[in-house]
């Protein structure tokens, strides 16, 4: 049996494939998929993002496994899961959420979804939004020393 | 009355709304749209991907309008077209297609599609996988000034 609404979060900067697989998995679990994007102001734990969080929202909602997404609350990440009343809240494999805490957050609002963490994505060598900003750079490094082939 | 089968091609680097635009509006051409996406080692006019190709067809082949995604034949482009065999061919406004050319091309292989361009999707800044790369790099010089907020 599978739950009914499921969660999904994130940044989704530069979509790969990881973000893919997480968004895959996490529809698997249920009948329908939401994904909450993170809001530019909101990420604090890393770079900011390189894209406007209204085009991440475009693209996020464009992949087939998601049924509807929606920017993040500014000032309370856990207004959106109030409204939504998910099942299950699914978290990346290298989100950092404690899910302990996170658990205990959710309770103390009185919301009952269940979290998961999905596993990781292992076929693919690009497979996070850092990894192709540090390849972009690497290739600009070169090609500046190779101008020919330059971007 | 809308045309069968719409076969569409590109690079599709990094996704952006641009890309999403060209496709959707493709799709709403026919009832079923294909994509080509370019080899990496067939891409000459502009850098090379920074993305590698099985990425980029797994990411394409994501997108909702898009029905099938394939890679291009590495030595004669229009292979999968006679395999294909589309009602219409559609270019994206930035494609660096003569389409007289082109259709002079199919017409030789007697290949019957019609070519449509797609216009220029305006409503964002970030629209280009050149640009998105150039915004990366620019944050970067930036950060470099600025080590308490680097990549």
């Amino acid at each position: 049996m599978t739950a009914g609404r499921i969660v999904a979060t994130g940044t989704f900067d530069i979509l790969h494939p990881g973000h893919l697989f997480y968004l895959e998995e996490s529809k698997k679990l249920g009948d329908e998929l939401v994904v909450i994007v993170a809001r530019d102001t909101n990420v604090k734990h890393k770079p900011h993002p390189v894209i406007p969080e209204e085009h991440r929202l475009r693209m996020v909602a464009a992949l087939k496994p998601v049924d509807k997404a929606i920017l993040g609350d500014k000032s309370d990440m856990f207004r959106p899961i109030e409204e939504l009343r998910p099942d299950i809240i699914t978290i990346g494999f290298n989100q950092m959420f404690d899910e302990i805490k996170l658990a205990g957050q959710l309770k103390a609002r009185n919301l009952p979804p269940k979290i998961v963490r999905i596993g990781k994505y292992t076929d693919g060598e690009l497979c996070s939004s850092r990894l192709v900003v540090q390849r972009i750079i690497d290739k600009r490094s070169h090609d500046q020393h190779h101008p020919a082939d330059h971007f």
